[in-house]
């Protein structure tokens, strides 16, 4: 990775789009605020002006701009893409009373449980009302299955993230729901509206789907090989959760009965301690599963590039390209 | 009230309707399955199949046959609304884990916080979907609209009501938001795919909405004068749980100030000892803020009657008629 700024590739996006995030800064603004309830806006504040890289609005802004979209409706798309983006992290953050809080953040994002859901449902409404208002029947069918694919991967997720018999399949459908539908929807809303051939509706799709999944499984891999200063995470926080994710699920696919027994202890039972951290390590390098996991991000990241090939030659697809291989590059 | 099952107006609407229920009972089966998350359709089912009366379904079939329509949107659209439903109720039962669970039921709806969210925001998304499948904006920006006052008095709900300074204006805002926003839109959708001029489009609104601010004012008045058997709670929960309705509003704005300290103590810090429900009731009763209530009950019920007028007249209009004054009847 080049450190120099600008040569990242979302900082670039960010920048080629200026204009357009700031219209989507703004109307975020706006619709976030609620006369009846003040306290909604202060909550979002917090999490929407954070600061972060924005990057499901960028996706859908770069769509609509390679497909040489006039309208203005993708500034209002980008602004749903984040309020459901938002919302679902809001979701995320609730947590049971039984105290399995080990290894999260220290404290919710917001004060409570309570507050946490009902303002992640109102950003689920506005976003709703954001969409219907681009009057596309199409952009709200994308965008209710996007919903849809979301629940049901978090609901998903919650049975099936200790349970040891969650393969490789169901793992990238628990992938999807978490990160892909999002991506993907948001890349192809940017088409819809532009009113390109299927063909490069579906080419959109393909690459969020694959640009999501590269991401997510990059994620996951960071969370055992990662530097903690850079990705403000532990290593092994998904271990000590009980989360099954790719690394994983490929050492017990190989596991011995003995190996077998030791993830059944720490993972199905969360029987953990000290010491076994490291065994689980150990287990992934006897197999190579952190290097075959890194292989498939990859894989997925060459996926999202070539989807782009029937995309017009723009300096945004360029972009977009680049970005595939910028969430994979750092695994390196 | 009349003992005998088949005059009251709510059943007489089921056994009218009782082909269209059927087939959204069906509807709700189909849709709220899940292929990827079993855990899905093991807890709606619970939920859905509970035997409560359907009521929101059955106000949109009810005004779409009133209205003369003969399509099947509106048993999409009934089965959307009572997935709205559960969905807030599902959200409500999060709890947060500092403990306020006094006078609440003894367990969650489900076994915890997170999956009431996740299955909660699935139910929603499979609404969306449904309403989406009409193909009609009009619907898709009522329901769109619904959702964000749910949403915003669900909110409001949290802040205010401990809060001494929640007027009626405040409270009216919150009955919208938890009760009267889901009627009306479930009336307003069934007029808008008949067709019917916006003269009768509106008064399916009205009388929605001021069936739901009766309902709801009933429901918050029972609490202070129910029997117990028949509402299954206990008198003054409300008070319990701190929470401000139209009877105590009505009592703190008459309060001395020897008086307005005792509501500061009980319902703003939550200091309650034995004895003062019986104080609190002590003042409703001397301010008759419970009669006062009553009427405000029945006034409303009036005007969802008389939003009726200008609707054709038909058997089932007679039946909503009925149903106004069947949820203030329980007040008797």
């Amino acid at each position: 990775m080049d450190a120099k700024v600008s040569t990242k590739p979302h900082e670039m996006l960010a920048a080629t789009l200026s204009d357009e995030m700031a219209a989507v800064n703004t109307l975020i603004r706006t619709r976030m605020a609620s006369d009846h309830a003040p306290r909604i806006p202060e909550v979002t504040a917090h999490l929407v002006e954070a600061g972060g890289k924005r990057l499901r609005p960028m996706l859908t802004l770069a769509a609509a701009r390679l497909c040489g979209y006039q309208g203005e409706d993708h500034v209002k798309l980008a602004a749903t893409v984040e309020f459901i983006h938002t919302a679902t992290l809001l979701h995320d953050d609730v947590v049971d009373e039984s105290g399995q809080r080990r290894g999260r953040p220290t404290a919710n994002l917001l004060w409570d449980n309570k507050s946490s859901v009902l303002v992640g449902d109102y950003l689920f409404a506005r976003s709703f009302q954001l969409m219907v208002e681009t009057g596309s029947l199409r952009v709200l069918d994308i965008l209710a299955n996007a919903a849809a694919t979301i629940a049901e991967g978090e609901v998903l997720q919650m049975t099936a993230a200790s349970d040891l018999r969650t393969d490789e399949s169901i793992y990238l459908q628990v992938v999807r729901g978490k990160t892909a539908a999002l991506f993907s929807a948001a890349t192809e809303v940017g088409g819809v509206i532009a009113g390109v051939p299927e063909a490069q509706v579906k080419a959109l799709f393909d690459y969020g789907d694959a640009l999501g999944i590269a991401f997510q499984i990059a994620d996951d891999l960071l969370d055992y090989q990662g530097d903690a200063k850079a990705t403000g995470k532990n290593v092994g926080d998904d271990f000590r959760e009980r989360k099954l994710t790719l690394p994983v699920i490929k050492a017990v696919a190989q596991a011995t009965d003995e190996e077998r027994a030791f993830w059944v202890r720490t993972i199905e039972k969360g029987k953990q301690t000290e010491g076994d951290l490291g065994e689980a390590l150990a287990l992934m390098e006897k197999y190579g599963t952190l290097e075959a996991t890194r292989a498939d991000a990859r894989a997925w990241a060459a996926k999202a590039r070539s989807a782009l090939d029937v995309l017009p030659n723009h300096e945004i697809r360029a972009m977009l390209s680049d970005l595939a291989d910028y969430v994979v590059a750092r695994l390196n």
